[in-house]
């Protein structure tokens, strides 16, 4: 099998399945600690985040980080998502968030791609919804916890191709396969 | 008047000024933007920070980075309290921890001191407490939102001479004047 073309920083299989369905090829799961920034701003971490995997890899390496706002809490969670997932779970972010009474969240992507880890190219994907007491499969993070505007079920009751139709990292994934495609096709130009 | 033998790389006067009524000494005051790991083990943004503060200045360096563990959510806010602070305020973290009817907290301080950037000394103080209703000064971050176990005020309440008998900080900044005086006596010895 010949070394698949782009190289995917993540320890997260579900985020590389997402993805590979998105862009419709294999990549490669590369799989060491990166370094994160102390800071709200997602772009900036996965700045900083993909100029670490190049320095690591030497070689095109795509690289994420996502988000989890919270309207009442202004930039909380935020980057620091993973964080309350670990120390409070969905159940304790839910109880965390009920005082305040407003539920609206926004979710956002950010991926990061560079082929020299000089031009960094980001991808944004965002999609507005709603925070939910826990239903469906508790495998991927705060999906449980999460529905998207116009549905009735949260990330967690989808399927993988459903959420692939609308996830924020399926949005900045399809932003980033247009921009390889546009890529490609400059370089067959005579 | 002659170089303060030490330099403290904060923005904020509030913790210049305890650390000094602690040390009995002036200190050098350095305010630019030392990057944060998001970790939730304050010992290494700590040494991560003192590193990159050597770098920066190469010469004798104090870093400090403090923490509020609030029990019923494990690490959190942790060394991850600022944020918590920018987005929620004080009355928003009470008002978020209120469903979980505990109200155990725990301050931490972790002061971080080298003299060559090779050689890195940490010095942690503890405090145990519980979360309140705000009371007292907001000037000073959670101050008014913390009250110290076996008082019955918050620190926000409190005289900067009565904080600095008893705060994190100080606790911290006791066993760093403990080593400073140590270093100097062997330093004096034949």
């Amino acid at each position: 099998m010949p070394e698949p073309r782009l190289h995917f920083v993540t320890s997260n299989e579900n985020k590389r399945r997402e993805l590979e369905t998105v862009l419709g090829e294999p990549l490669g799961q590369e799989s060491f600690d990166l370094p994160e920034l102390q800071t709200s701003v997602l772009e900036d971490i996965t700045r900083h985040k993909l100029r670490a995997a190049f320095d690591h890899l030497q070689k095109p390496v795509v690289v994420e980080d996502t988000s989890l706002y919270f309207s009442a809490w202004n930039e909380l969670p935020g980057p620091l998502v993973k964080w309350f997932l670990q120390n409070l779970g969905p159940d304790g972010m839910v109880q965390a968030l009920e005082p305040f009474r407003d539920f609206r969240a926004n979710a956002v992507c950010c991926l990061g791609y560079t082929e020299d880890g000089e031009t960094l190219y980001l991808f944004r994907g965002e999609v507005p919804g709603r925070i939910v007491p826990p239903c469906g499969s508790r495998q991927f993070g705060w999906d449980p916890i999460f529905q998207p505007e116009g549905f009735a079920k949260t990330f967690g009751e989808m399927s993988g191709e459903e959420k692939a139709a609308l996830s924020m990292r399926a949005r900045a994934a399809r932003q980033f396969r247009e921009f390889l495609s546009g890529e490609n096709t400059s370089k067959n130009e005579p």
